[in-house]
């Protein structure tokens, strides 16, 4: 870490993201009694606004907890011990349901897809028939890992032709790119407030619909924090009420951040994420990266590429953040050196982009790759420049 | 509400309690990222000085959650369904511990105690007589609803005599009545950020020595999110990682608060609390205000009065909070319009009874109560005069 004030920090990691101002100001402002009538008017101002992201009309359950906290919600929620589930999987964050349904104690049929592929729906169709009637099927939207999103769309109607639930792990998704659940009828979306919520970690969201509802009911018990029914009970009272002390400061921070959601219009949030990606994709052609994963417009959340022959990735992601101050994430597990992933999931505009790209050039320079400074940079401004930035002008 | 800026805002309620400016002020700094090193190193300090709050050597695991997660954890990894457990509790909080042991397919020995009064070392004796061998006991440090402390380092022998572990509930206890965990010899201690660790809420904690942790590990499965050994694993590493992402901006705020304890110094800190509570409870004697629950030195987290006859005790509290904006809390369940509570746990200094005192003698003479104005601020400027203020001058 260099203490020069000047090299000033850039954070283009898939979470914690960087927070607007507004968002960072509210935090700090006096600490709120979470019965007074000033919070409870933020807290049910946050539980209708957070529909508009999930873009359903279900209940939205918020959990003072990580991502996986929502994630261990639909775990808790949905599996019975010994009955089965399919977990279908293509990178760290799926590895994360088969962990949770391992816990719970489901006979899992694993659809473990490589890295760096998608779950394709002929897949899931094949586990779901391989399965011995799997009521529940667990998947990703946006594979961190990899930056890989899948068809949610397309899953979903199989797991409902299969007759079984879909539960899908949005953290890093929801909010940078479509997931529309009650329109594709997602029975169960999970997500997370730092990501392109643009708030800080510490609350997780679980959206079940009435069936997913229903199926927990069925078989209550084996768990008290993450139960659903107890925040559904909570959170449909009049005023709402959390069954636990809501941590106050972050659900003042998801008020403002949910304000700019809504001011900028989610339709437009989403085109500005393409436009991101679109632009940090060309920057790689420019700079004759391969692109890890599919070209994929979806894939709006984080773009991985591949490091030139010959130059250690975690070199990459190092030297950029110790020496430039940027800070991108590498690859995990297998794809660690050999990968650089670079996020633009919440508070990202077009200069974080080139910023990004800048570093990344001077950093494979200097790192002995056969790169021509400003190809990135320029490759990213022509797509800039043809969509017209500021996004929203 | 008012909108009169002029009439201040007092928070003299048991979580969220106010926060030291430093601590509000470091929330609104740049975002960092959970693997940057400026974080580990706060993440690290954080685990470390903890402890000293803890008076332990265990490691304290965090979690992002409620304080209710911390005590989630306890009950799922020390709870083996179908074997008994006994709870040991007298009021809402402890209820909290049956509602858990049930949801774990606990046989649950239910020691019931009046509410107001504590639980008797003999009593819990008898209880885990009748258990049928109980291997562990779910009890409460300070029981928030009441007002009361028990005796943990008695309860925790009769515990141990009978072969049982103790885990402890001191959400809004810890840091402001003593809990001796290692002198003790506490099994588990549970807690939370928002009481008289002076940071918002969001974070939980539990503290397993080696005997807790060895018999959660004799049963796995059934719990993920919270499970005990995941999260040893994680935080025994080096550098520290936390399994989940952690909730930065508390762990920042957190880093500031035990800053804080550490230059005042946990013995000192303990004193001032019992100074607070003395004071107020001189003032209700000064006020013929009768004391609910045991006058007890060691009740240094919430002070509760009966309201007067033919008062109504939520008159008093919405009084106290629209008309001079001083919050304290009113009683709950069956004590709900009977009492009063005034926290004094955390970030609070000897004016702050005063303000709350003055409020309180004003709101009951509008109310109709045969009260002396200044009868009840004089009884405890008396108390802060003869100990000496600035506490630690």
């Amino acid at each position: 870490m260099t203490a020069d004030p000047y090299n000033k920090q850039y954070l283009m990691t898939a979470g914690p993201t960087p927070l607007p101002p507004a968002v960072s100001q509210v935090m700090a402002e006096p600490i709120l009694f979470h019965r007074a009538p000033a919070f409870v008017e933020v807290y049910a101002r946050v539980l209708q606004n957070i529909k508009k992201v999930f873009l359903t009309e279900n209940d939205v359950l918020c959990f003072a907890s990580s991502g996986s906290g929502g994630m261990e919600s639909a775990a808790s929620n949905l599996i019975r011990p010994g009955e089965p589930v399919v977990v279908a999987r293509c990178g760290k964050f799926g590895e994360r349901w088969k962990e949770l349904a391992e816990a719970y104690g489901a006979e899992i049929t694993d659809l473990d897809v490589e890295w760096g592929a998608k779950v394709e729906p002929e897949a899931l169709e094949r586990a779901l028939a391989d399965s011995n009637g799997a009521r529940v099927v667990f998947t990703t939207l946006s594979e961190t890992s990899t930056g890989v999103v899948n068809d949610i769309k397309a899953l979903a109607e199989v797991a409902h032709a299969a007759g079984a639930l879909i539960a899908v792990d949005a953290v890093s998704g929801l909010g940078a790119t479509p997931i529309r659940q009650d329109e594709w009828g997602v029975d169960v979306v999970v997500s997370g407030s730092q990501k392109a919520l643009m708030c800080p970690p510490g609350l997780g969201f679980a959206s079940p619909n009435q069936a997913a509802l229903d199926f927990a009911a069925e078989s209550p018990g084996r768990r008290y924090y993450f139960d659903w029914g107890r925040t559904v009970k909570g959170q449909r009272k009049d005023p709402p009420d959390s069954p636990f002390t809501p941590a106050v400061t972050l659900f003042s921070a998801l008020d403002v951040a949910l304000a700019l959601i809504e001011e900028e219009g989610i339709e437009n949030v989403f085109e500005r994420h393409r436009l991101l990606a679109r632009a940090t994709r060309e920057a790689g052609k420019g700079l004759d990266l391969e692109l890890f994963g599919p070209e994929d417009e979806n894939a709006s959340v984080v773009t991985a590429f591949k490091v030139p022959e010959g130059i250690d990735g975690s070199a990459v992601q190092k030297t950029m953040r110790d020496k430039y101050g940027v800070t991108i994430a590498g690859g995990q597990n297998q794809l660690k050196g050999k990968i650089v992933r670079i996020a633009h999931c919440g508070y990202f505009g077009a200069f974080d982009i080139l910023t990004t790209i800048g570093a990344l050039e001077m950093t494979l320079s200097e790192l002995g790759a056969d790169v021509e400074l400003g190809a990135g940079v320029g490759a990213a401004q022509r797509v800039f420049l043809e969509a017209g930035v500021p996004v929203h002008a």
